[in-house]
């Protein structure tokens, strides 16, 4: 931990430095890791990088570190959160399209039929998203999703979704914030839901919060003040190749570090290790069906799926030095609600 | 100025903090600006904004104030310092492009026609800016940016295009970090061009400007590794509307203070204005023919016109209680290499 402290405060400053120095090094920054390769990894990355006489040393103003959401940073099985809500919005808004009772894919959802909503397509998908996050004003989303994370809980773990969160992986944000390091979320899902959370959660300000897009459209409500309008057209597509495109275009930085568990992650990935220096790229496998969930690697699944381990995948990490991280094995404990 | 300490720091952190404070309460933060209306303005929406017990206090992850940058940063006459960027970048490029002798615009700019060259149409300039900005990867751009800016010099002043900032400017930027805003370049100019030397002109990191943005591609160069290129399509138009649609999109957030000078910058101090609270927007009127140039408010130019400070503009301002900026009357000095 560094505090950064204006040189004319002297001794005074150098003393107080001390004090909170030797407090930190004292304590084991990820105590929810069990040792080994993947702990070590990133303990090893913090000192190759902020080491000032270090070849890798990283000049403070360009530490940035990514992170993708949904399967890294928290439960992302059987559905994502935010499809979750946007199910959820539809039964909610049912009353006021009474054409949804007999028009797909709405008619599927309100139906409750398990089966059936887990086989709605990508373009249903959309369609429900497009239904439920726009005609609005941003303000009022967020407001929206604000009550909706609040007040719904997980039915498997009978908890808010918000508790959902990897405890290991928080650890890693904190240590990583406390050399120096700007956290991101980089993520697939929508910057606007995400960015609701994110300061709660994981001390994430919305501002470092990179995501897919929709528009907005300016112009003016009745008393003539502007407004940000949502209309049903996504700008920003986070995932794959868009990954390292959108840290380019929010930050105009390389990323140093990359923590991903997804064919969605690979650019990301390949994008931090091609900056040379000593990166960190580092995947999440989900091998712990009694903990939490057991889906990778999967063979057989196309690499072009969102939200897959797939083999090929596994096999380039292995191939290329990136970090798996067996959450059987990395992991002491998975979230901070276990004893 | 606040610094945040550990409360754990108990005495010996709160008696730093007393130093620090008391030094910096006896300074006057603007030195640059005379007694008048705009300085006092500025001085009252920190108190308003930053004092605790104040009913317009905004917390401190809220605090952002959004800079213009050509107009109301640094000067912007007769050229803005991109196209003069562009226009070098045609004379340097043209060995390759044997075909621009005879093909316009380019032509025109070859032929060092200044009064031509002031006639280029917008699209012309579109053209100039796609043909010198892309078909290289972003790192490459970066390198040529940053060769140009470092050597270049204005003809009038005869000094770096970066010493043209406007003194006062940089000290309201400061004295808003000072009280714990996180200031924003947004400008209607390329941002990967502005963020090559935005933290050494105005301390402002390249994740905090936001412009207009070309799209950038992902793919791979000749040894597999993952490259950024840069196509020539734009993306992010970062006027009229699009500035408080893009500082949305950028930080979720919404503006608390806005600083502009033309009809591009309406939108942004609208927007700004709707938030509530006790914004602060204001307008840099060129009015100083003497030390830096005076072409506003300026009668018969229409709106749609980027960069023109309109005496439509002007009359918002005065009738919804912006502060507009006589540079003549406000500004002491304007540049630091004044006496």
């Amino acid at each position: 931990m560094r505090i950064r402290l204006p040189s004319r405060l002297g001794f005074l400053g150098w003393l107080l430095f001390a004090v909170v120095e030797a407090q930190v090094q004292n304590q084991d920054p990820l105590p929810s890791w069990n040792d080994g390769a993947a702990k070590q990894a990133i303990i090893k990355f913090v000192r190759d990088t902020t080491t000032p006489s270090s070849p890798n040393f990283v000049p403070p103003e360009q530490r940035i570190a990514a992170f993708d959401q949904d399967g890294t940073m928290w439960v992302e099985h059987p559905l994502y959160t935010q499809l979750v809500f946007a199910l959820d919005r539809v039964a909610a808004l049912a009353p006021k399209h009474p054409e949804w009772k007999t028009t797909q894919p709405f008619q599927t959802v309100l139906s409750g039929d398990k089966a059936a909503i887990a086989k709605l397509t990508m373009k249903d998908l959309e369609a429900i998203v497009m239904a439920t996050h726009t005609g609005m004003t941003v303000d009022q989303f967020q407001v929206i999703v604000k009550e909706w994370i609040s007040k719904t809980k997980n039915p498997r773990w009978n908890r808010p979704y918000t508790e959902l969160v990897y405890q290991p992986m928080l650890e890693v944000m904190k240590y990583l914030r406390a050399n120096g390091y700007k956290t991101y979320i980089v993520t697939g899902g929508g910057q606007d839901f995400v960015r609701v959370y994110a300061e709660h959660v994981y001390g994430i300000p919305p501002e470092q919060v990179i995501g897919s897009a929709l528009e907005t459209h300016y112009t003016y409500n009745s008393q003539g003040q502007g407004i940000l309008m949502r209309p049903p057209k996504l700008i920003i597509n986070d995932n794959f190749s868009g990954k390292p495109e959108d840290i380019y275009l929010f930050t105009g930085l390389h990323s140093k570090a990359a923590f991903g568990n997804s064919t969605g992650d690979r650019q990301m990935l390949e994008y931090t290790q091609a900056g040379g220096g000593a990166p960190l790229m580092m995947l999440v496998l989900h091998d712990d069906a009694q903990r939490e969930d057991a889906y990778g690697p999967a063979k057989g699944l196309p690499d072009t799926k969102v939200g897959s381990f797939t083999q090929a995948l596994y096999d380039e990490a292995k191939s290329k030095g990136w970090i798996v991280i067996s959450m059987k094995n990395d992991w002491k404990r998975i979230f901070a609600f276990e004893p």
